[in-house]
């Protein structure tokens, strides 16, 4: 056993030099685009009194931060402490979950506001930036994050903040397409963000497949404490899943629908969760790791639709079918996928984000294929899908079309993105570990000693407590 | 030791089927009943618009979302994580507290939207459900989470599910009774939420008493870490609670003069607490227990008053005085309870929900009675009390009169509740555990094997660490 | 070994009569200055309705509380959960750590209401109180929670009550100075709170040196889950900064302004301190100290300029140079202060609040001096910097040098107050720890026995764990 631990550890780990000069000279690219790209929106200008004058508002009240600020500070939450945590289940990789998501976060986010800026938010040589961008930007790092789920454990730091840097431009690539090419719906992302961020994400750690990887295999279980640590980033995902789907609607009737349907799809998604957890174990009982993901599907599921006409009892349907798909595919396919297809995904996303993400975009052109005037109103018809301008005559069965055509897009953008970015990462310059120090912070952290390593030695079945 | 454990487990706590089973018969039951009933509230609903002009408002931003979703979003913190969290301090249940909470609270909102929206959303045979609607719903739960709190450790959760079904059940009609009949402000639920809802559960852990459960006293106590994560419970609970108080209220003072108060009210319980938990204790320590609970009492306490003109030093009073009548009941009063009334309050609600509750209906009631035109002007002394209608001449004193009403229907809906329910929760067929292995969550859980095994066997001074 | 400890032993620190009187008194003394003083602001008042045809408002949206709430509850959060949680680093001080800072905290927004009242809300007599004083006594108390943080682990809980008594009263008069004497502009805080509270808790620590407190060096550590707990303060803070440095600005653009230049900044930070982390360190590895204070500068260092006009690339510079100055201050200048000043900062408040503070005032300072008609807009210029009234030929350039001076009279009154209060503090009947206990729970704590002596003596090198 001492000779391939001797040998992994000549594996170049040393990020003394290779990681602060990334972090810098990313952060230095990014304060020169942001000076010459990145001023203030008109609501978050100091001109706002003229403007509010000229869009004829009566009331500093009906500037968008007040619409959307609360719902960004929820979304905020899902990404740092949500995904932080939710990943920190892993007994000897906590330090690791939550600061390198940390880390790739507060990059990805810099860099999504360039991005999605110059597709959206472009107006004479400027990126206007206001509260609706902060949360676009959260919403693009989601999709990095999710994608960190499958290579938990298994990279250092460069290789993800090199992974954000091309995930974050390919997402906005993608979401470009989508809103604006095919005119797609998508509020919560069931397609922009967990389709393609899954699908990239697994497409990656393909590339990345370590055949040693049962070397580490004792380092990949969870700890009763880890496990705790993590339902508290299960618990504000599934809190905050209805901020996050409404966040960016249209104000009024849209954030207030897209709310209340997730709610539901949420609801539903722990209860055929927990049974199909009990089911599936021979002996009855519940396994935190379903309870821990699965129980999120149902918020991944209802990303596109629910700011649509879903109806509650619509949303507790979907809910109920995306908690038993998502608990199955921890059972059944996460093995399948890892011994037959070498992809091996740490916290299964495919299961909590790619197949969810799958249902949701097939529910939302469903959705928007069965929408009606009389349904709708004549008004809101015309708001809800946006049928304005260039888009006057589309009809709801043709946007149905389309929104199937958003899945395949981001499938596509995703394989070959996760494909280009895999090959990328596999390059031996990036200071990835050894197959048998994989799960393991203090490879990349200081980590406190003489009590950490008693703990461990007790955790450790083969190294007896002895005096 | 090794018999009467052998015995025990010969009790059937298998849930594989039976525990799948309920839940999805009732999710299956939730879907049709929504499917019937449920749909979007006009301010929801696509029709906005038209209801726009037809209410003749100018903006969205007044779309009942804007007032109440942040307060929302505060009180499913609450019940998700404060409940969950504050429940985590029994140093082997920390799987159960966190994931029943979240089980029973996803399958009582949806049954709560049905009962309570029967009663108080229902238009021409729908129910029209809204932001409103989900906060109701989630203060309907938050008094099962109250009851579970009582029978913590000692329940399936199976029969934790059949007890949601009931409590919610009577809980919608005691709300019914009070706010409809009565015509009882109660914005905070001090009767309707606290005093019902521990009183419930306190009735029914006394006719599940359990006359050898000193079997499993070993794992009664807390750990070092456990109590950390409770904090994490109390202080979201401390934190939001101006949100739980306010959630409902009117727009506009209603809802800003409740979060003041129950700030106040916060405030003060804090520092009578920590005297109280001093003082009581031997050798003057702090106690967590007493940290851990009776800091919150003063939410509990200003829950019927806090909308009203309770004033910030009443407030202040308010929560003075439920600190240390919560402190002094868990000192004094629970052993009590458990030694002559054979009542075992896991979690003390009796200290905090029950009693809190009570002063808190009283101190409404006076409020109330006390209630002038002077203090209150004209127009917010009709609009305070909603004194319209039928209820144009009702007086203080007469509505004083009547708050008191609310407190003996609460008390007398949850005695007959609660020994209805404990009796159905007797029958020998829902898979509660034996004595020995109470407080335990490997029995209905995946817990994570070699290592926690070794961390148990540690911290069991019976078993020595020994190779 | 033994005999110091129990010469330790001989100081007093009983508390049974000592905190619950101080407790008691305060608490009552609140309850009699409340009832003389304060009450609701007219938008808390049940008058509402009268006062909204005064200011001829016509939506009850108008009212100040759904400005400011969400902001407010975000703020909140920071100081109960983000100051409580940071502060669990070590390894057995959770209980204090938590647990105090949620009596000073209690106990000092009552006091800094009545202080804050009487300087900025006193209207006939009356202290009348809305949602923005509650945001504003929450500031108070926080730069109580940061002087904490140098004396953490070394104080009694009466020293702490002390401390908060004197410390709000007067941050209340610095606060005076400059924003109604010097007219600066502050909204964040850079100077009054983070400056001052800094400073003053250096000087308070600085006086009460303990030249034998490596006598409990072994407990100054953190252990692995403890760090986990702290990530957890750090986030939050993280998270919810940007609307802390927006809660009390002016409606609309200044709100929505200074929450984008926060998290701006706040993300730079990141990246600069993951940077220097690495790089300081010999292996290269990430020091958790750093990931949980460092990434916070950004938000201290942009608390004055915020609202300002400062630009996102210019809030990217702020924060990338503030984490560096941050992490670097951990490595060379906390052991510096130690060694050479006899300044023992547990927290290392110096590198995570003072400094950063100072970079904030300094840079608001030069961003106001830099403002010009044509960057604000004309209107936007008087209202950024209320040039009216007695104010209105105020030059920006005049500002700034007030907001030098007002960072001048910050520092003047942390050493000139530190200096008193830590005078007080040193008077030998507070009830503090002997140097060999300190940062250690149980002497003022009930902590759950057998488990943890056990998991101690684990803990403890020198003690095996032997049958």
């Amino acid at each position: 056993m001492e000779r391939p631990r001797h040998q992994g550890m000549a594996k170049n780990t040393y990020m003394r030099w290779r990681l602060p000069l990334v972090c810098l000279l990313w952060e230095v690219a990014m304060i020169v685009l942001f000076g010459v790209f990145v001023r203030f929106s008109p609501e978050a200008d100091a001109h706002w009194e003229e403007e509010k004058k000229e869009m004829n508002l009566t009331s500093d009240i009906e500037n968008d931060f007040y619409f959307r600020y609360p719902s960004f500070q929820d979304v905020h939450v899902m990404i740092f402490v949500g995904f932080g945590f939710l990943m920190m289940f892993l007994k000897r990789y906590g330090f690791s979950a939550v600061g390198f998501n940390f880390l790739l976060a507060a990059f990805g986010i810099q860099w999504a506001l360039l991005m999605q800026g110059w597709f959206h938010s472009f107006k004479s040589g400027k990126i206007l930036i206001g509260v609706e961008n902060l949360i676009n930007a959260d919403f693009c790092v989601g999709s990095v994050c999710i994608a960190f789920g499958a290579i938990l454990g298994k990279t250092s730091p460069i290789q993800l903040l090199v992974m954000t840097l091309f995930q974050v431009t390919l997402f906005s690539v993608n979401e470009y397409i989508l809103l604006n090419l095919l005119h797609v719906k998508d509020a919560g992302g069931s397609m922009t963000i967990h389709t393609f961020g899954a699908y990239f994400g697994l497409t990656v750690t393909r590339i990345l497949y370590r055949p040693n990887l049962e070397q580490s295999k004792d380092k990949q279980g969870s700890v009763y404490h880890s496990d705790l640590f993590a339902m508290i980033g299960t618990l504000y995902l599934w809190m905050y899943w209805p901020s996050f789907n409404s966040a960016i609607s249209e104000h009024g009737d849209a954030q207030h629908r897209a709310a209340i349907n997730t709610y539901c799809s949420l609801a539903a998604c722990v209860l055929s969760t927990m049974a199909f957890s009990s089911m599936l174990q021979k002996k009855g009982k519940l396994d935190m790791v379903h309870i821990q993901n699965a129980t999120l599907a149902g918020g991944v599921a209802v990303g596109t639709s629910a700011e649509m006409m879903l109806t509650p009892y619509g949303s507790l349907i979907v809910g109920f079918i995306s908690g038993i798909v998502s608990t199955v595919g921890y059972v059944y396919l996460t093995p399948f996928l890892e011994s037959r297809l070498h992809i091996q995904d740490t916290c299964g996303i495919h299961n909590l984000h790619a197949m969810p993400g799958l249902i949701g975009g097939i529910v939302g052109a469903i959705t928007a294929a069965a929408a009606t005037e009389d349904v709708y109103g004549k008004e809101g018809f015309i708001k809800a899908f946006d049928f304005t301008g260039a888009y006057q005559t589309r009809t709801p069965s043709v946007q149905g079309g389309f929104q199937a055509a958003g899945i395949v897009v981001s499938l596509l953008m995703a394989f070959a993105g996760g494909g280009l970015v895999g090959a990328i990462l596999k390059l031996p310059v990036w200071g990835d570990a050894a197959s048998e120090n994989c799960f393991e912070d203090d490879i990349y952290w200081e980590v406190p000693e003489d009590e950490e390593s008693d703990v461990y030695h007790m955790h450790n079945p083969d190294k007896p407590v002895s005096p």
